[in-house]
């Protein structure tokens, strides 16, 4: 009854596909956030639905933790196997089921990407819109409730996934949700699963929403005199119901790099990076009516990119200024926050989190999915340097109180993980949060699945 | 420790708002289902979410269902207190408690109806658009995930519902959710609240999102040859990304019905009434292209309703058919359907359920949520023939297992109450279903929660 027996025990079966190796285990033991490397036991590679659940099985038996496992690329410690375990790579049930272009959705395998998928939408005029920044795996999206810039108009997730198949830890396999639009048919078991972060079971499969590719699609970027501008300028296109496809504030500090790092020239200043999607004469309105808001914010140098290559061309600077700001500070990684307030409370929340930042420290910049209330304040500190870390800890904490004195919450994106556990007594209260716990028990007795994350006590 | 002793420990604090009156308990053993007149053993009136809370607590302790009641309008037998206990009524809360107008949502009571929501709002540019036929309370509507005709264009109360107070069954209180338009914050406590019809917890407060009214309005009818044409006619408008507000399908019978009882003289065929919202211009191009895609599919006689009063007019022909088909059918009573499909299979799935009446029998009428894959088919049944009702029942079941063939569910929007529940293990599998009855046993232990709905064997 180990880890180590669970291991033997699942071996035969498995031959090379478990691995026990050094290398293999401190490649799948690293993580996008500030947890030192932390390998599991094993790493297996599951082709099927059945054997996935054969290791679920198994590990319950043995009691032994398993973290499934998509792309890695969560950032609050999602996949880091704190107690140990087997790590369950999808890494061999990548492939696209099936799609049903009349119905807009597709059949996936967890560890479909993002991009995978678009890239075998394309001929089909449908794209799968939800876009975290890194290549992320489906199944892990749903896992941590993902969203990114096309939040705003096409929602996350959450609105993204219709149904599931998952393996629970005893080894059974249900399916939740259908391929219907809506339904009033019991307990919401898939948005339940959306957002679990592996701790209630394991996602082999999943049916995701499609949108149809527009007919015209044109961005725009403008500068603001502050930050407040940009902001307010957000709120009023939200409110007007224009459907903008993406409206991303990005700070001078961004713009700064930006320009240092691609060939770019623009005003040292807060802007606004915007899309339009629609028919050619609706892209044409929606920009107009958002240039209007955008001139009475004090936003200028409004400029338009139609054409395909000039709209990559923005939204690759957009992409990459994670990339710009890393070169412009050598040897610095971004500690990353993500706040999400009511949007009539963003830019205060966002302004007092930046006057935070003692000038004598490291930079600070903001991105934000403003029309979400969502931002990233990103704390460029030396990963050696433990109180320039201690300081970014510090601050981080400080803009989730905020957040939550504002009615908002602690994670608009990025999950709970470990990193943000500390606050779910806060948001959901003891007893919402002692409620998830209940569920959780309830669902995986022997905490098995991702212990650690997420649910008080394990 | 029963019914009785729980009644006798409440009284002595709610006085004259705790009633066990037979013309009272009478008023709210009606139902809207083909279920007898059921009476509680008791109706009780809270003000406040604490006397909701004491009374969760005391029915607790003495073992006495609850059934919570916001307008009595569910169509599933969702308030029948099939194993007798207390009514709770919310007609005392029933207050708008916040409008943030900023940000686009409302802080409500359980009692607030969507009409009174709406009147709440009118100087504010915003409304609630979630609209079931009846002007059903806010709370009951989260209960049973309710949407109506604007869902393909707003979503339902699955989308609209951002954070809620919860009164458990050990009378514990909760809030699930915040203000903020995303979270990736822990499980998702508030879409497994909403639909779940009153068997995990009891809804004392909503925070529900709100739209912007729209610039310009306007609705067409459009008659069409078949019923597969104006199916497909949805489709592609669908497929097109075409943002209709509504895009209803009325069949001949309801047509003929509905040009019997109001002065319209429609051509006897399967229409769809269609709405827009937009600005001006989109408003005018979405019809144009709509109305085009109409033509391909058969469509003739498209016809226009900019002005208020004439799309009032025409909604209200279309919110009116029942009445209409009622007065066609005197003595008469719909036996409603509520299948919902992937809209791939909504014109075959309609059709085999239409030509499954016999010719012999009573009259259907069709009415579909087109946009959603949403469809009724009403029996016009006299409710004092028994064999006439088997016969409804037997055809709806024949509807309900050719929805789940067709990879949809068995409730589009109605819920699951008593009526749906023998098909819960096929819609979800054993073991999906089994799930749901694990998370009720774990919210409410005593099962004093509305009992004999929704989850297997209670």
């Amino acid at each position: 009854m180990s880890i180590e027996s669970a291991i033997a025990a699942l071996k035969p079966q498995f031959g090379a596909r478990l691995s026990t190796g050094e290398s293999v285990r401190d490649q799948y033991g690293r993580n996008e956030a500030w947890y030192p490397v932390t390998p599991p036991d094993a790493v297996v590679w599951p082709e099927t639905t059945e054997e996935v659940a054969t290791v679920a099985r198994t590990c319950n038996e043995h009691g032994c933790p398993i973290i499934a496992w998509g792309a890695g690329t969560s950032l609050e410690g999602h996949i880091v196997p704190v107690q140990g375990g087997i790590t369950l790579s999808f890494d061999r049930m990548n492939r696209v089921l099936e799609i049903h272009d009349e119905d807009m959705d597709a059949v996936v395998q967890p560890g479909v990407t993002r991009m995978q998928l678009n890239e075998e939408l394309r001929a089909t005029g449908l794209f799968f819109p939800i876009d975290p920044g890194a290549d992320a795996s489906i199944g892990g999206m749903a896992a941590t409730r993902a969203s990114g810039t096309c939040a705003v108009r096409y929602g996350t997730m959450r609105e993204s996934v219709m149904a599931l198949e998952v393996v629970m830890a005893d080894g059974r396999i249900i399916r939740t949700g259908t391929r219907a639009r809506k339904a009033s048919n019991g307990y919401d078991l898939t948005k339940l699963f959306v957002g679990s972060e592996g701790t209630l079971g394991i996602i082999t499969e999943l049916t995701v929403r499609l949108h149809a590719q527009p007919e015209a699609i044109s961005a725009a970027i403008c500068a603001f005199e502050d930050i407040e501008g940009a902001v307010q300028a957000v709120q009023q296109t939200i409110q007007m119901s224009v459907p903008v496809a993406r409206i991303e504030l990005v700070d001078d500090v961004c713009i700064r790099a930006i320009n240092a790092y691609s060939d770019y020239s623009m005003a040292e200043a807060p802007h606004l990076f915007i899309e339009f999607h629609g028919t050619e004469a609706g892209v044409a309105e929606q920009a107009e009516i958002v240039g209007e808001i955008c001139v009475e914010n004090g936003g200028s140098g409004f400029e338009w990119a139609t054409r395909t290559e000039d709209r990559n061309r923005l939204w690759a600077a957009r992409h990459n200024f994670y990339y710009a700001i890393k070169a412009m500070c050598p040897g610095r990684t971004g500690y990353n926050t993500d706040a999400c307030v009511p949007i009539s409370r963003l830019a205060e929340c966002l302004m007092e989190s930046r006057k935070d930042v003692p000038e004598d420290s490291f930079l600070a910049t903001t991105i934000g999915h403003a029309g979400d209330g969502n931002f990233h304040l990103s704390y460029m500190v030396d990963p050696e340097n433990a109180e320039e870390i201690a300081l970014a800890k510090k601050l981080a904490d400080r803009i989730s109180e905020r957040t939550l004195a504002m009615g908002g919450t602690v994670s608009g994106e990025h999950g709970i993980g470990i990193g943000k556990k500390k606050f779910m007594a806060q948001e959901h209260g003891q007893e919402g949060w002692e409620l998830m716990g209940q569920i959780k028990r309830t669902f995986d007795p022997a905490g098995i699945l991702n212990p650690g994350k997420l649910v008080p006590g394990n």
